[in-house]
């Protein structure tokens, strides 16, 4: 049968990325806590296509995400990309997932237990002399309350729903689950699944008491990244969707060595 | 040329509906004050198809569109209903548009104007016996203060952007500014694209001297709505995208006649 | 503590829905085959508000969700809304799950195996009268080729992906994996993850072979849920991502009695 | 009044951008044809914030926005950037639009004209150098024929919509209605919002003729781009919704020099 895709080509124009995009696969990788976790997760598979040949074979990307999905551990992915490399004869090669993972949650005061679904990320790349970059984070949503609005109102303060987008590069790993304590700890309330009526008092006191602009978010956060020995380079995106607006506010910074 | 569409069919099966969707269409129509206003439209065009025709003839909803697109009035939905019947030999047409809308906001001390964007829908059908239904509406952001977290807190409460969306049946057009209105006047507080610091301190303490539920925000437009003389039917969603929880809270009634 | 939400309430509206939305939980259910399937819903969890009650008590939907969230069976739907009903002190209750499902798709030579992952969806309500409704299907993704565009043409034949939306109100449970197998029987071809050179042309020929409107596929699929003893009540959406507009064509049917 | 953004900052710890995101405003700017053109923009406009700062004035972006959103060619967007340093004693200032934008087409054989709107975005920065860099460009919307389904079938061959992305930075403006064209000449062909049935049959034969895969659609326009004068720097990703899989495939190139 005839194999088009290795055809010559002569248009003598190398392609940086070829692969297959919006890929839903279920994926398996092991939590901080509770053993093994079950996900669904969008897949983006690519390599870079030498200006010789006409096209890569895209039916090779799925083959080797079927063959690692029961394991898609950060400590797993180097290996997904050098088969990338061999089974397309590629020099380079990318892999991004982008899925819910779940943990869970205490409700302040009374302890209730409940489950938060947090936004991941991992996306790592294998280049031509075999090495190996990752970047990894978490969205974590939290609350916002302004300080220009407490500050300048007899009563009240607006406050919202923000998001906190922690990007790293790391020397060792950093669960999903401490990143999301990160992100907390630099808001100006986490958010909860689950709050009885003595939670949501703690809650909406508590945020009062820190109010904070996102830029305030995303530096409390930076200070924390940038003192931390494990991480080698880091960004931080604060978006809040203002209460008092039909748009968001943001900050964003980044820092440290992507080497 | 063969026309394969109109070949008999045999499946015994008539369709409720067959047409196009998720087109984009630049439309025009009157606004209340300021003349006409171009925007971009989501389009769904479709009518039924008699059990012994095979297809229907998709480019002709896109002719009928093209050819009405520069005036999408509220008043030219039933002739574009009756072309769209002509011109597929259908018994019942349906046209349903979703697009964004400029309304102008003022801010509440100084005065400063800006501009909101709205989105907005029209669910417009003609049916075999020439009736015509036209469910129209908009979905209006506002800010929701929380009356439970203002009472059990001794500080503070918590707020955060909402949507309401109406949707009515009416004797007689209501504009889409007047909708607004509606929707604004039964909110903690209206929210706008720009406000300088008096215009916070206003929103913040407005918002904060008249907290209220979801519940209470589609209760207090549906006896607006419910009130109007002009209004058939009446539907009223109020989502909020609570500044406590990654989740949102939302309420929902309806009320009057649909015929 | 002040119970803001269960003051009276005098404006004389009942609500016909209050509750959460866009929550994303972990739930597990059983799949026709390999056992329990991990996977994360978006929910909706709703109840009526009688006119005298101010508002509800939101925190109680999680409370139900994170005690059945490990048992989302199709069979499990009516206890859990009758819990609803009970803690939130309602005559009606809603809970809507979309959600992803992962079945193994063979590739049809080769016989490779591999995963698809089907968006579902499950609507239940109990009723005052304690009566059970349930809505349940998929968004199937198949491939439809033009039998007008076949017919017209002196070589080709313009295909794209489209997606058959079937919902159901049955008598016994039907499997998402058979709901799957019946969207696909009424495409022009299934699509599969992973097809080597071998399936890419028996999927080009067969589909090339079994050229199908939407209209048709609609059809098809509506005669086999007609004469199915198991089902009560179905709808059938079929919607493709024209090859050659960027619009998508559809068409829609429903049959049988809603009771 | 007070002023909580102001106050000094002890963090040590510059933000790379403060601003406001999802933002919706309507914008005009002149087409390459028929004059000016109205729509609606999702707008991101950010500053760095030097360390010495708690915050930004978030309400500036949006005057900064109303004063100019009549004008949005192009050449004015330095104008623009230049406001936003002054009005926020900023050293760097971005602005980014993503707006929908309509073209006109005709049919291939008829001639019959329609509209098509296109995706586009503006993305401009003006550095602490004043040195100002636009990237600007169009998502447009194209058929994709498989060349491999096409020689290994005995008839027919899959074919899909695809999406070919195209960013530049340029010497000088290249209309959007020129980067739509540049797009469909490296297609297999372009699509069309209204078609009769002679058209048809001249797309689907013109493209099963020009039978491309993505890796070839992005070469082809890449050759034309890398030898354009007016070029300095540019990408183009082209991204198909196999008709046979439930993902997409993708190639991606960048060429050219960004300063």
């Amino acid at each position: 049968m005839l194999d088009v895709q290795s055809e010559q080509d002569h248009r003598n124009l190398p392609l940086d990325r070829v692969g297959i995009k919006k890929m839903k696969y279920p994926i398996a990788l092991r939590g901080k806590e509770k053993g093994t976790q079950h996900t669904i997760a969008e897949v983006t598979m690519s390599v870079d296509l030498p200006l010789h040949f006409r096209g890569t074979h895209m039916s090779r990307f799925v083959e080797v995400l079927h063959s690692h999905a029961h394991n898609m551990e950060l400590k797993n992915l180097k290996t997904i990309l050098s088969d990338m490399k061999q089974k397309l004869s590629a020099s380079r090669a990318h892999l991004d997932l982008e899925f819910p993972y779940t943990i869970e949650k205490m409700a302040p005061v009374t302890g209730i237990l409940s489950y938060m679904v947090i936004p991941c990320q991992f996306n790592a790349t294998l280049d031509e002399t075999d090495r190996f970059e990752l970047v990894y984070g978490a969205k974590v949503p939290i609350q916002t309350v302004c300080p220009c609005s407490k500050a300048i109102s007899s009563r009240g303060a607006h406050n919202q729903r923000a998001n906190v987008t922690i990007l790293l590069i790391s020397k060792k790993i950093i669960w999903i689950e401490d990143i999301v304590k990160i992100a907390e700890q630099g808001a100006s309330s986490p958010v909860f699944p689950l709050l009885k009526r003595e939670d949501e008092k703690f809650v909406t006191e508590n945020g009062y008491d820190h109010a904070k602009f996102v830029e305030d978010v995303a530096r409390d956060i930076g200070v924390v990244l940038r003192e931390s020995e494990s991480v080698s380079w880091y960004s931080v995106e604060v978006s809040s969707m203002e209460s008092i607006h039909d748009h968001d506010a943001f900050a964003y910074l980044e820092g440290g060595q992507r080497t």
